[in-house]
């Protein structure tokens, strides 16, 4: 197998696409058919594949997880880091930490309006390690 | 590896079970340990593991996401396709787009009630892609 | 691919640390660079990766959840075996059956606060088996 890693910078809380750089990892691979992972080495941040067309899609899929996990929320024990602390978990839980996608000719196989994104969670941002693995 | 690809023909919203053809491209690789990746190339489809009893934990199923991300939330401004378009998006992104499950002695190694389901989120169905890659 | 099996007994509703057994069976495999593969065979217990620092962490995802996906909705069909039975199948499905983790220089790519989690959702526990391939 091979592996590559890369770093994201965020900025704020929002959806980033890394369709791109994975899909340089799995060039670099030159495996036909097999599998192409994404980790994501944090639990405040996280993965997901989603609509790439429409930038409207990723706005919604903000407004409807900071309605479904407030921040601030009285209920969440855990608040050492401020009010987006715990959401940031509960966000990441309720979408992904890892993705597999397969590789088929060579090349990623995703459907036409698939994108592969990383969720910062944060309100400030932060650095995101993410490492790709591609097997075949 | 190897892969498989199907298609379903989804007629309207809700669960379809595919573990009987996720299985046959399993028998098919005739690989004795490994793993079994089924992917859906569609962002408003999605996949989930289910108890495969009781039907009426596929509708209560339904009936849960319907709640959670209701129709025609005047929260969505990504509304191009109608009132189920958005909300597709986001109960496919609360689910999975690709699962992995292990290969032991042959077979897909699911426990006594689990079974693979495709889960349509549009009200009117598509034609729904799915590829299975065999590792072992 | 090397697999490797586990049951972790659970006595009641609640979030079980796993990482240390996944980690012991990546260490049998001696494989350098891969990925390992968790899975549960069950629809009312699920997998999560998170915070591993701090107790309170887990016990607010379980206050979500309960809040999310509360015990006895009248709302549910499927209520043969009492009011967290539905429940838990839903909190299984929101959250994963599987999850993949990158193998780097033979140990687990988790970040530093990243644990592997089985999350128990029905309220007296039971016997959960879970599988765990190694690939490299």
């Amino acid at each position: 197998m091979k592996q590559g890693t890369f770093t994201e910078v965020t900025r704020q809380r929002g959806v980033y696409d890394i369709t791109e750089p994975v899909a340089g990892v799995v060039r670099a691979a030159g495996v036909e058919t097999g599998l192409c992972h994404v980790f994501i080495h944090h639990t405040s941040a996280s993965l997901m594949i989603c609509e790439n067309a429409d930038p409207a899609v990723l706005r919604d899929m903000e407004r409807f997880m900071a309605r479904l996990v407030p921040d601030g929320d009285p209920m969440f024990e855990h608040v050492a880091e401020g009010p987006d602390d715990m959401p940031a978990h509960v966000r990441s839980v309720l979408t992904q930490t890892g993705l597999s996608i397969p590789i088929t000719a060579g090349r990623l196989a995703l459907g036409v309006w698939q994108g592969i994104f990383l969720w910062e969670h944060r309100a400030r941002g932060s650095e995101r390690r993410i490492t790709v693995t591609v097997a075949g």
